[in-house]
């Protein structure tokens, strides 16, 4: 169903790999909902991904750029302005890799030199989109900008490692640029925490099942799905959010805001069921 | 210019009076979104204001109640649900007062009879209003329930004396209460903390269009306005943002992520001019 | 161990009632670094607790009081300068209740004249104490006033209740008035966010033995005892922390930071023992 | 005068540089407390600096090293071991630059390889300095580390520019990592958000002076000096605050939880007398 949110709107997606991308649902919908776009990713996802099934279906050019380099961005910017005929109206940037993870370096044995992989692959990448296209000058007035984060930047989950500095940095990014891109553009700039998402890179993290069970449970509503963020993203990229910026938004169901649910420190308190005596009691002893 | 987004949607606005108000904004919007409303406000307010005009211009019933009062409330929504054909999909809180603030009693002055009064009027109306529909099961399944909250529930700011910490009240009970409606029925709780706004309400703050520039001069985007709160209040009473809940959304132009711009800093130092010398150092002996 | 961080310092303590209740582990702590103290509590506390005991255990008066009540609070500040010899450089306030948890309301069911009980038994009170102080020039300059809250002021705990909106409004009050009586006399105002602590105002909270050990495992340093947060209370009232005000500081072990520790993940994984298939999966069908 | 908080503690210093520096003021302050520590700052700084008198009048022993290459400071912890006499109780991370800042690239058009320097010397160093002491296990049980940030991690600062990501970057560093060394040897780490200060780094931010006024009538209190944030940092180095950890600290005269206060508001309206009419309201036009 579409709203025409988007009508006659020009974007710019990066990081669709296959159908459980949040970039490939945010693509699909942003289509749905009235704008012409361009798909982005690495050369290698394109080649391996599916990306090139979701460019054919969706009428939308597929261009092959590594988003840490700069010339890669700006002939991004470059191509997507001629093929859509004329300056983009919003760009989501849905990039995130930690190869310190990869390579199963726990957070107190990094290696720097994979730390700076990290961070400029999952935060300095949009610092550099957001400078090409300033430059460029390639965002239309009252633009809307948008990167992917989630709440490890506020609160630390193991495992998560180094990541969840990049998403710190990632969203202080939003604040400064979002600052000074406002003041002399109008362009917005903000992040959406989202619930843990089982996509390909969600499934690459420790303990990812357990800990997306654990978030359900927390959450009033559950955790949010792939499909339902990519509806907020939609309106942060339409114009009914026009004076939303520098923020960081939680779509997660509430977990963000919950301390304790009952359904998760009931399934919690299942775990003691062994150390229970005659009267129900916890007993260590 | 409509999407349709509360397209077959049944809604309640507390607190408009006048034009000025953003809860008229919001009402005007959701009806040309496609929802059909009833207005409500004090007797007082509805016979002094302009809210009848309104009503006959959206074709949307006036039930005069006091929200601090849980018959009241039951009434509002017993005819609503009535008037409207069904349960109701969203709800807006739009109502805030300090008896202090009027009778100018500083906040280490206060009258604790009226202190009581401003954060039951501010803020506790807020649960009576959510208790007594969730008692009615009144709000349909994944509906959604805002109130208007600002920035003074986190940052103190002189003169808003205890409207403060109604506000911050406020935004408690939305945690609480998202949690409870979320869990049982999917409704969402949230609150919008909107740009200072010259409302009649507003109006009343002492130093109101001073704070107003100086906010907007810190705002990369500037002060937001009523017309561009109540959009986005449509979008959170919309289907697109049902993963949304117990959150305090900014809608603020930036402000609530500035800690001082180049315009607000500039404007500042011109305060200085007669004390600075000849080289322009500020000099103050 | 002394460090006379409150040589020649006068302090009255709120709420101890029994060798539990963290007030009493301050009072303890205070005459131990040099203060001389009043104690305060209701008159019902004060006879049915052991307050009288630490009485005279710490050579300090009890001055019965509630601390609704203005005329009480007037009489508790007029009596502690009388006592002490001067005025007042340090106040705890350590009071918290809610009618509708002892009466088992639930959130969604609340009595509102229990409510009204609530936040000014938890958080009003807090007003009414300093708004006293300053009036009758109670507090010496500089003097530092803390209140112990709950990370319930910021996410929701399922059977805190009306509890986590009483910390909310009780951590914008210290806000609000630390900003006046900061700016006129040099006194600070803070809250200190202690873990969940098995007192005897703690005991009453549904389900605190499981919240305590899920809390215990979420945090790296574990859950903060009431001994320890006496000692964070000392540090707030001595003179090295003369520049920090209006805050909320977590005394919690880092439980506020974190969004899930393995220790906790594991404890929570055994409560799906019984659903494992063979390959250690957890399998729900 | 003397509390004898850290009577018997070893700790290491990093970042003194002359008599405005914090870290100076937090070593003087150290030893004044009991503590015995070692010194060190970049070779360059070292030579220009006066870091030498201060070793002398401390009888503390200075290490020239580069606190983001990991062999200086694996050597700073070997000698800081040996020279103590044990394992290291407390360590004060004092260290920011940003190369961009200084070659007055914008924000919108820095050098990623400056860029990459910046959150090296600013953040990473922090990182890097805590793996290093854990792989030699050189920190103490219930050891302290400390970190100076800013506001700009949270709130933009026009100016700021990088810094502002660095500092957002470090205090993510400080979470991460304090929840492993914490539940690993209980350890703490924490930053403390110091107001604005006039040291040789605070000197070179762009319109230092200016803002500096303005967060001084800002905050009730006035700005923090850096006497007042060594003795912050003693609190936290001492066993008073052995659970507080992850926490970012506020020591600013309470700006982070200001709004808008009645002095800056003041000074602020001064700017517009030109602008006003005889009666006294703003008219621009």
């Amino acid at each position: 169903m579409s709203n025409n949110l988007l009508k006659g709107k020009r974007g710019i997606i990066f990081g669709a790999l296959n159908e459980m991308s949040i970039a490939w649902k945010v693509a699909e919908r942003a289509v749905e909902e009235g704008a012409v776009i361009t798909l982005t990713n690495t050369p290698v996802a394109v080649r391996m991904g599916q990306v090139s099934e979701l460019g054919e279906k969706l009428n939308a050019e597929i261009i092959p750029a590594d988003a840490t380099n700069v010339e890669d961005l700006e002939m991004v910017f470059a191509k997507s302005m001629e093929i859509l005929g004329g300056k983009i109206d919003f760009v989501l940037h849905s990039i995130g890799m930690s190869p310190n993870v990869r390579k199963k370096r726990p957070y107190d044995d990094l290696d720097y030199d994979l730390l700076n992989k990290t961070l400029d692959i999952s935060a300095i990448s949009f610092h550099k989109m957001i400078q090409v296209a300033k430059k460029m000058d390639a965002i239309a007035e009252n633009g809307s900008i948008l990167a992917l984060s989630y709440v490890a930047a506020q609160r630390t989950l193991f495992g998560y490692n180094d990541m969840a500095d990049a998403k710190a940095l990632l969203e202080s990014i939003a604040r400064s640029f979002g600052y000074i891109y406002g003041r002399e553009k109008g362009v917005r700039i903000n992040t959406i925490s989202q619930s843990p998402t089982m996509t390909t890179a969600g499934s690459g993290v420790k303990g990812m099942e357990s800990l997306m069970d654990f978030a359900n449970r927390m959450s009033p509503l559950g955790n949010a799905s792939a499909e339902e963020c990519a509806d907020y993203c939609i309106v942060m990229f339409s114009d009914l959010t026009r004076k939303v910026t520098m923020q960081n938004l939680y779509h997660d169901g509430g977990f963000s805001s919950m301390g304790m649910s009952l359904r998760a420190m009931t399934q919690y308190n299942k775990s003691f069921d062994e150390y229970r005596n005659e009267n129900g009691d916890i007993c260590y002893g």
